[in-house]
């Protein structure tokens, strides 16, 4: 931690120590006017008396309001900072740097302007109900790291209550993104998704997500572990979210640790941190698929991975096949704000997987089951999937 | 209206005919990044991993956030669509226009970032716990077009509340420049404040705001008029942001009519729309100033202002003085961000409308007793000023 260099007064020392620091000095965006304000003519257009006209149209015909504020262009990063990063509940305060870093890749990869908004609220009625009062101003709400189980509910509540798209990045991004590598991992072998057998360490925000798409995808079957062992319909300690997990998932019943699960399974995915003993990763099925994708440390270093698996990816930059959300989220939003969607539903997740996955076909190998974040085809690729996916289940607005 | 020309499906018909709505297609403003997040490299200094060493070391130190994300030069333009121009209570969706077209003039005329955020609340408890959950984001917010009573009630609320400047655009923006324009009436014809006595048509946020800054000020006396009247002590129908505006003006005991009042008064301050008859006007004091400040029609046409007063001002940009707030609300909010002011105070206040008063010394005549908003001296001295208030004041932080 780099907590303790940055006690100088202006944290310049800091600045010189630690290039990160650096770099975030004066933070890391700004907001800019499309339109001239330079002179008397320009603001009778842009504000005061121009700007009546077009506040009675959208008072007259709600609508308009796309079509002539940015709001149908912006989404709101909105996080209370429960579980940010591998830091736990930081805040809202310390939190926005990470809220910052999602605003710019936003526009960076998706085109999409994106504003942090880092809530002082607590409970689940508490951000529920200050997003719904924000909801007027923005095209799309971004959760980010809402701490499991609140995560779910929150996200529940609020995709019931707006009109416009709400997507929780720390599960359904990352289920996309696992879903794509494990299509082209599967079409790498030759495998069916029927066929495999998976096996999720983690049952916080990604684990619950990935479980439901990939149980959606069509995949054999699905084990999903928490620190107890196998979230299984016996135990008697499980969440709600947890217990309806338990309903359509481990349909061959498994129960006990995360290791007796992992025995001959097919696909190893890591969304918990921990560490996988060896021998139990030796004990996976011939031609494994291994997603360790705990940062810093993936629960089973891609070292060990390769030596039983097929595929291996991470959630690091220095190994091949990253798993990174910001292969998700910019196309996803920009997809749902083009047709001015009311909802992200599970077809357009798959769809952006496929996507996706469809991005690398002609470059498929063990090491690029899933294209690089600066691969420039990704975003539009998956942008177009979601939309035409939103007109397919009747989501669209335009 | 123009509602009725924007029923084409895509709103283009609308476009062609009135410049307004084709400025306004696709929104005013957008977010850009200020780092750069082109590769790799880039990207693990603006997001993970880098990312957590500024969260971390803002967790440890809370102040930290001001230096290391744009949160200390980021205000939120908060309204809930309640008193939008002249238009009323059109709600949240409807206002957004004039909330972004405030954002960008808080860009181009002080520099500073602004987000409009146009809430779908109505109690004052629910806008003051809203905008204080959204507070960790923000370096300051601007309360805007949010209807009387409830935008004193909310805005004393969130001052006590928050540690960042709170300010009432339609209260404080407006009576910042209404003083610095009446000191300079008063220097062009070598009056002193205190010899002034001033009628205010309007017991609204304006009104109140002016008849506060006035006293302040030092001006003479100051009687406030609402529609029954002057608002007195004697009356029975007083809320009680009038009952305490009774308390501190009308020191020469007037009641009955706004025309009464005006018999004998050096100044007329209109916030009110509605007509003062030209009889009234012609029994005011000798080389009265009027600033008759509803838009799009003053209380006293200026063609008939010039007949009884030495100085006239309006609203508009088609006659000489205009009040327009763009002149203090950009150096307001960039002088007190500069120095972190945890508040802004009566006394930034009138240093602002000083520092907008100064500005034309050099230049200083009945047609120029406030400077354009397009003079580029104007943001850099409210800004200073303010800053150097809000050092003396003891509010700022750096």
């Amino acid at each position: 931690m780099a907590a303790e260099i940055v006690n100088s007064k202006d944290g310049l020392e800091a600045d010189v120590i630690d290039p990160a620091f650096a770099l975030h000095r004066g933070g890391k965006m700004a907001v800019q006017a499309t339109v001239p304000v330079r002179d008397a003519a320009d603001l009778s257009l842009a504000y005061t008396p121009g700007v009546a006209k077009v506040c009675s149209a959208i008072a007259d015909q709600p609508d308009l309001v796309d079509d002539y504020t940015w709001k149908s262009q912006v989404v709101a990063v909105v996080t209370d900072g429960s579980a940010v990063l591998g830091l736990g509940d930081i805040g809202p305060g310390a939190s926005l740097p990470v809220m910052e870093g999602k605003a710019i890749l936003f526009k960076q990869f998706g085109g999409v302007d994106a504003v942090p908004i880092a809530l002082d609220a607590q409970s689940a009625d508490d951000i529920v109900e200050t997003v719904a009062r924000l909801a007027p101003s923005f095209g799309g709400i971004n959760l980010e790291d809402i701490s499991a189980p609140r995560c779910f509910e929150i996200e529940a509540r609020l995709k019931e209550r707006l009109d416009i798209p709400v997507f929780h990045d720390d599960q359904h991004g990352t289920a996309i993104v696992t879903l794509a590598a494990l299509r082209n991992a599967a079409k790498l072998s030759g495998r069916a998704l029927g066929e495999l057998r998976a096996v999720i360490s983690g049952a916080g925000a990604a684990g619950v997500a990935i479980a439901r798409i990939l149980v959606e995808a069509g995949i054999g079957d699905v084990a999903v572990c928490d620190r107890k062992g196998v979230v299984s319909d016996d135990r008697d300690d499980l969440t709600d979210v947890k217990r309806e997990l338990a309903g359509f998932t481990n349909k061959a019943g498994h129960t006990g640790s995360l290791e007796s699960a992992l025995s001959g399974a097919d696909v190893f995915i890591g969304v918990s941190g921990g560490t996988v003993p060896e021998d139990a990763v030796a004990r996976m099925a011939k031609d494994a698929f291994i997603f360790a994708m705990a940062n810093p440390n993936p629960e089973i270093h891609p070292d060990v991975a390769v030596k039983y698996a097929s595929v291996v990816a991470t959630g690091r930059s220095d190994y091949p096949n990253q798993i990174n959300n910001v292969l998700a989220f910019p196309g996803v939003f920009a997809g749902a704000l083009q047709v001015r969607a009311t909802d992200i539903t599970e077809g357009m997740k798959l769809a952006a997987a496929e996507a996706l996955a469809a991005v690398v076909a002609d470059e498929l190998s063990a090491d690029r089951v899933i294209p690089s974040p600066f691969d420039e085809r990704v975003a539009p690729a998956v942008t177009s999937a979601v939309a035409a996916a939103a007109r397919a289940e009747g989501v669209a607005r335009r």
